[in-house]
């Protein structure tokens, strides 16, 4: 049983970008669009973004937001209307200047976020404290032109969720800003995707354009590089004002509102890649893998196939997402290394010798390690090896970046500790010059924490704070 | 107990695209975009598209299409390759000039459909018939230029599905077109939707650009007019000819294939509000209802709200979406009026005086009756309304289409019959200038069916169907 005649992929030793491109295309995830950094997300890559879809949705809702839908074509003149924002997404716009055949009077731009759409329907809709807080999410594309495009991690057009809030109070907001980051995002990237995330908050330089404060989270990738997976912004006034959102108080007296906006985005698929994958493709943790176990007939034989089909039934009843993999057309080892590079937790080798002896293979995916079971017991055998998979894959991400983690005490350190891994250096030790210095090492902030690692609280001086360094995606 | 202090709607009868508007408008269902004919889904409106999304992408999914993403940005060039498409779609395209702060080589059309741009992936990904049938959804946004834009019936911008699907022959492409029609759509707008469909297929002149045959599920709405509420296309060769889609058959040489297209979008939404909604507002079927129970605290009382948060949480375990209703700070008959602008199917009226006798008070949304039950057996008379109101809704457009239906013996008497309904109309009474005469009177074909109301097969002469005329969205 060799490995057929699928060529092997290059090794993240190797090349750990071309490595992500060639699992990318070989586990049928996504391809590139004809328009320039556009991309196609084929079934095994949508499939994913569905299960994780699920899992966000279900969480946002938990905390109270409702979905809704903003119109992708945004007059230009909204945009400029909140000064940091637009300065931020000018250079990333695209434009609709002819529609109907026509030249248009106002070209539109396609959303590269919804703040001022959505803003300028909250100064219309909210009213009266009784309005607040008001708490919206919509499932949408965005574009933002990439010079630099990458397949899920930099496209210029992606497919996430933007929630958009306002409060009644600066407290209310800061509160919903950071149980947004908690219950839905640390607890899907973490409990769901079992990836390890640092949180904490941006810099001045670094944070979201229009925010007063955006928090974020950060993932190590299998090179040692900080993937950015998601972040929630606190926008205080800076978008009620100029959109005019006001609400009458208690006593009759007109406030305008606090706001957070907070999205994460078709980058989290290649978050999953380049967090678990290793040498033969992906792995995915069991709640978002689009298959859970792939029942494989090893040859063409009745009594296999019965039995691969009776076993998928099985497996099915016990709530488990199954295949069958019945095409003995195609050599065994090419549909196995198909399996492993699509990452699919378990599989389950048929074949004649086994069965006879009342067998099949059992292989996990995440350690590749096959063993014999008695056909009886393969529902519980199943059952362990999804948990084990689910365990071990957050167990080995976050012993990865424990590994590649280095406290810094000069900037200097940081640099050195940074271009491997993440480096921990204290704010008071980065200097007024730091960031600047650190870019020109390729290197930035990613978040700053208190030392042990928690979110800073309002009153917390920075120079008490903790930076954390890496390069980033 | 009154209507309060919001201002009836105006009737049905006296202007029904104004009672249309009004409708969407106070049930907050959408609101018009900045950007002509774009709209603003509200949560109420979103919600019942995602609960239809739902029940369409599961039949979908068994139907054997598995989801998949493509972009937004389509190359001009890509809709040049099918004569007839691009002939129908060039005067409703929105075109992007602009990306990224200069202007772009080649403009970018915003997606009218996919079928271009997932033909020249179909080129690429199949090659051999063990490939086929290939069978991809998406659910995604589209952007047709509308010159008289109505919310939900007419957007620039829709939500919807499109599905797209290559096959090894003509009878396997014409089956799987006919099985989306009937197991997905027909089913989902009658089971769920509780809409009356009549199916059949387009004439040349109404058929989509660039199909061989259209099939369509047409429904009538509350003035008696049609509404296209979903369409499957047999693409014959088509597409797979100027986009080089072939495959290697069993004996190795090259064919096109041959595909289908088909898409239901957010005018379905539309489609609920005017084929069951009153003078009253929405009546929304119980599938698709985002609350189908709400629980009125009648007035300000501690035994009261405790009472209606039992019933909730009592209902919400018996698996009916549910919502309290306590604002106690708004009036009671302006809180039900809203409730019944929203078509929630059942409300239950918590009052200090009903609850001393042990009772609380049950309305029904779709008959607007009132009755007294006993707490005791609140959830079994909650379980019969929903059913009820199931029931009723279908059979209640049924009745009104049949009563709006008649058939025709010429041109003459179909004008006639059309302008109030629906006139069946023998093809060969139609005559070679027909459709052009039905033009004049506003009128068109909005299907062809056997004169028993069943499709046609491939084999039947024209001059044996019967064509549906009426005035249409």
């Amino acid at each position: 049983m060799g490995k057929g005649g699928a060529s092997a992929i290059v090794t993240r030793e190797e090349d750990f970008p071309r490595w992500y491109q060639e699992v990318v295309a070989r586990a049928e995830m996504a391809d590139n669009g004809p328009a320039r950094g556009t991309m196609v997300i084929r079934p095994w890559g949508y499939g994913i973004w569905e299960l994780m879809q699920a899992e966000l949705d279900r969480r946002i809702k938990e905390a109270g937001a409702e979905n809704a839908y903003f119109p992708l074509f945004i007059p230009e003149a909204f945009l400029k209307l909140e000064a940091e924002h637009v300065e931020g997404f000018a250079p990333e716009l695209a434009v609709v200047t002819h529609g109907g055949g026509k030249e248009l009077e106002e070209p539109l731009v396609v959303r590269p976020t919804s703040e001022t759409v959505i803003n300028s329907f909250f100064s219309k809709w909210i009213q009266s404290h009784r309005d607040l807080p008001m708490l919206l999410n919509q499932w949408a594309n965005a574009v933002r032109w990439e010079l630099r495009p990458r397949l899920f991690l930099r496209t210029s057009e992606f497919l996430w969720q933007e929630g958009h809030t306002a409060h009644a109070t600066d407290d209310d907001a800061r509160a919903y800003a950071l149980r947004i980051l908690s219950d839905v995002y640390r607890s899907t990237m973490v409990d769901v995707l079992r990836v390890p995330v640092l949180t904490g908050h941006k810099t001045a330089r670094e944070r979201f354009a229009g925010a007063e404060r955006t928090w974020t989270c950060e993932g190590m990738m299998g090179d040692g590089k900080a993937l950015q997976m998601g972040t929630s912004h606190e926008l205080g006034q800076n978008f009620s004002r100029p959109f005019d959102i006001t609400y009458s108080n208690a006593s009759g007296s007109l406030e305008y509102v606090w706001q957070t906006s907070w999205g994460v985005s078709t980058r989290l698929v290649g978050a999953l890649v380049m967090a678990h994958g290793d040498d033969f493709g992906l792995r995915l943790p069991p709640t978002v893998a689009p298959a859970q176990v792939v029942v494989m007939v090893v040859k063409d034989d009745a009594s296999v196939a019965e039995a691969a089909a009776r076993l998928c039934a099985e497996l099915g009843a016990a709530g488990h997402r199954v295949r069958l993999d019945d095409r003995t057309d195609t050599g065994f080892g090419r549909r196995s290394v198909d399996w492993e590079l699509k990452g699919v937790p378990v599989r389950l080798e048929v074949g004649p010798r086994d069965l006879a002896d009342g067998n099949v293979t059992l292989v996990a995916r995440h350690t590749r390690e096959k063993r014999t079971v008695p056909l009886g017991g393969v529902a519980a055998d199943v059952a362990a090896a999804l948990e084990a998979a689910d365990r071990d894959l957050l167990a080995e991400a976050t012993a990865f970046r424990e590994a590649r983690t280095a406290d810094a005490a000069t900037l200097e350190e940081a640099i050195e500790a940074g271009s491997a891994g993440f480096a921990r250096l204290p704010v008071a030790a980065l200097g007024p010059d730091g960031e600047d210095r650190l870019a020109q090492h390729a290197l930035t902030v990613r978040c700053l924490q208190r030392p042990d690692g928690s979110l800073a609280a309002p009153g917390d001086p920075d120079d008490r704070l903790v930076a954390v360094v890496g390069r980033s995606y």
